[in-house]
């Protein structure tokens, strides 16, 4: 297993390309190291720049009198050989190439990186990239990557050989948040099973969310994922699967995406869940980081006919099973002084469109009371009787009685709940926008 | 066919259930109606209130004067019939029965509705319900509904068997807005054919988008649809597809979802584009109500890989062709000034994360000037490089020089491209930010 704890927690750090010139990768990697200057030595390496927002600059990294645990490298790519060069001369700990211009480039590009990695493996310095955005370590306040946003503290781990994909899914995950985030890059010298290993026995990490267009050392991969998803689960989107997109995989990063099915095959054998786009990646990821997992038997309460309807159809075709209501969480339900006699009295529990926060409490109850249904999928439509608040409020309350069985909420629609689902995601109780979806993510909670 | 102009253009409407009383639908049809108050007569009846927002109120519909063109009855179900009878004697132009508690409410409720379909058909006055939210006319300013919000001016009209589907449609459409929306509930008298031959000539509306759970006329629909989508698209979300949905059917408007094979079939027979999803139903909508049909040869173009590479995966599973790009068009790309050598070469076009707003333009330009190419998919990550809103106004640029070929765009992620967003939208460019949901709306451009 590598050691990559100078590339995770490292107590100094200095950028080679550091600029002070906006919208430059030189100038984010500046601006995202500089936020954890508290907490470690940075270095600015920039031989035209004086200073660099008031941070003197050295010409090169042998300038610095003190030890360096990570040099991060932005320099055009006919430098990097030389950098690196010097970076092993100077025992760095780990070495992040954010330049592009290897492997993905054709044949000089493969012979820049054959070069790069032979200098670093005889030096024994593990290195990330090249052509990657970096990483990103919540938990050090630690930003080594150019990515336009830094994510709240989370406990799932995001892992991509597309760096493009993270600055997507690092916009999207506002209220989840990250407890790390990794572009592979070329994967010269650590790989993706390299960090997989590294995030196994991560504490801050509980959930492994993963794009993949090709994998190298599959033998390696199965045995090292099927170890992990015994106790952490890997969601991943697979992309380059057919010729268009395959294609395209070697021009991005180089590497072959192979066939399809046999990858399919071996996430399914190895116990990976696999989701088709970067919505599922993300839904699954929230509902595994903020809600227990359970048996497979939901129930669906909603104030819209219509949208339980579409959901039990989802559930069917995700293999969701849904809960048969006993007699007595149906006399339940009905006793409810709140309860509307036009209710539903079956699975889906169509608490009718005038739902008060109460009735809808008081399904929910009842519902997660029954011994054998693993948890609630809850339906809002903003209808004019609808106090979207009020029931995000009753759920948040419902959800404290059963903190073992996962509550998943689709408040519909779009403004009129915004502050009902900001209140629902505070208290981490998912809220997904798409029915279709965020029936795939519930899937994924049932899993083993 | 039915003549519905007295309900879609009435010059007096009595509200017969109005309320004073918030979060109500008696309160929610007055705000509603109240909309149009210069433009129509407009009349509330409730024998329990002497005023509504300080508009007089009658105890019944035969103590109004004038004539009333539309009738809207949210009074309790037992009190419909009589209600019915006294709109019958009235002589009104047209019925909107709002109350539930119908065929939907089983052996009681079916006989109510046999009842109060008896009278209607006897004095040939149609009714749209009961058992709906009722209606909106954009062009007119009428809201003859209980929804929470009215949509701004649009051409679409979006028609549905469940009321509280239309509410989270509403909230969502924001800038698409709709022409028309029908809740058609129970369909006691008027049902989804009749709306369809009433839109098949309405000039406010170019596209019908639609939710069922069930169609009773079946050889009818068939007849009708098929000329319509000869000469306006027709997208559909079928419901219900499978038992634990079709169940709900029956509890939801007491229809039955009949076998889903069947419907697909027909669906595909007579024209009509079915969805999945609700997303899929507002994402093909908007994108056949804003940008021209086109053939089915699109280019990607992306400043980020890995997402040109999903949307490649997602065209192959949908059908959409990727154009070949010429010599010629590549040597355009490459010799733009702003290109970086690294750009892909090929299709999906990947302009690199370091993409400017000319770089875009330069590659729009090109690809859409090849002849046979028929539209572009344009994405873009928010890396630190990228300048929203300036990709966004040339992007709109750009689309002038090509007012016959689509443009649909991906700006992915989350706050950071809000803004770009709404221009793209204020100038009429779709803007999705679910790749796989909006490739298959894109499909819906290519249909004929």
């Amino acid at each position: 297993m590598k050691n990559l704890d100078k590339i995770f927690n490292p107590k100094s750090v200095a950028i080679i390309g550091a600029s002070s010139k906006e919208k430059t990768v030189g100038f984010g990697l500046v601006k995202n190291i500089l936020m954890g200057k508290d907490l470690r030595k940075t270095f600015f390496i920039n031989i035209n720049q004086k200073d660099i927002l008031d941070n003197k600059t050295f010409g090169k990294i042998s300038d610095i009198q003190e030890e360096i645990d990570l040099a991060v490298i932005a320099v055009p790519a006919q430098f990097v050989s030389d950098v690196i060069s010097q970076c092993c001369e100077k025992k760095v700990g780990g070495i992040i190439v954010v330049s592009a211009g290897f492997s993905e480039m054709g044949e000089e590009g493969k012979n820049r990186q054959k070069e790069i990695l032979e200098k670093v493996r005889e030096a024994g310095i593990p290195m990330l990239g090249p052509n990657c955005l970096g990483i990103i370590r919540t938990k050090n306040k630690l930003n080594a990557s150019f990515a336009p946003i830094t994510p709240i503290e989370g406990n799932v781990a995001f892992i991509s050989q597309s760096g493009a994909l993270l600055d997507v899914i690092i916009d999207e995950v506002e209220k989840l948040g990250a407890s790390s985030v990794v572009s592979l890059g070329n994967e010269a010298d650590i790989n993706l099973t390299d960090f997989l290993e590294w995030f196994a026995t991560d504490d801050e990490t509980k959930v492994l969310a993963l794009y993949v267009e090709g994998i190298s050392d599959g033998k390696k991969f199965m045995e090292v994922a099927k170890k992990i998803t015994k106790v952490k689960p890997i969601i991943i989107i697979k992309a380059g699967k057919f010729a268009a997109g395959k294609k395209a995989v070697q021009s991005h990063t180089g590497s072959l995406a192979g066939d399809y099915e046999t990858y399919r095959a071996v996430f399914k054998q190895v116990g990976i869940i696999e989701v088709d786009s970067i919505e599922e990646l993300i839904y699954s990821s929230k509902a595994l980081s903020w809600q227990p997992k359970c048996a497979n038997s939901f129930a669906i309460i909603t104030n819209g006919g219509g949208c339980g309807i579409m959901a039990a159809d989802y559930c069917k075709v995700k293999g969701i099973e849904l809960s048969k209501l006993s007699k007595e969480t149906i006399d339940k339900i009905s006793s409810s002084p709140e309860m509307s006699p036009l209710w539903s009295k079956s699975n889906p529990v169509d608490v009718i469109g005038d739902a008060s926060p109460a009735r809808y409490r008081a399904a929910i109850e009842a519902v997660l009371g029954q011994k054998n249904v693993g948890g609630a999928i809850v339906i809002q439509t903003p209808q004019i009787m609808t106090d979207p608040v009020e029931n995000a409020k009753m759920i948040i309350e419902a959800k404290k009685l059963f903190p073992e069985k996962p509550i998943i909420c689709f408040f519909l629609g779009g403004k009129m709940s915004y502050e009902a689902i900001e209140l629902l995601e505070n208290n981490h109780i998912p809220n997904f926008s798409d029915l279709k979806d965020g029936i795939t993510a519930i899937k994924s909670l049932t899993n083993n």
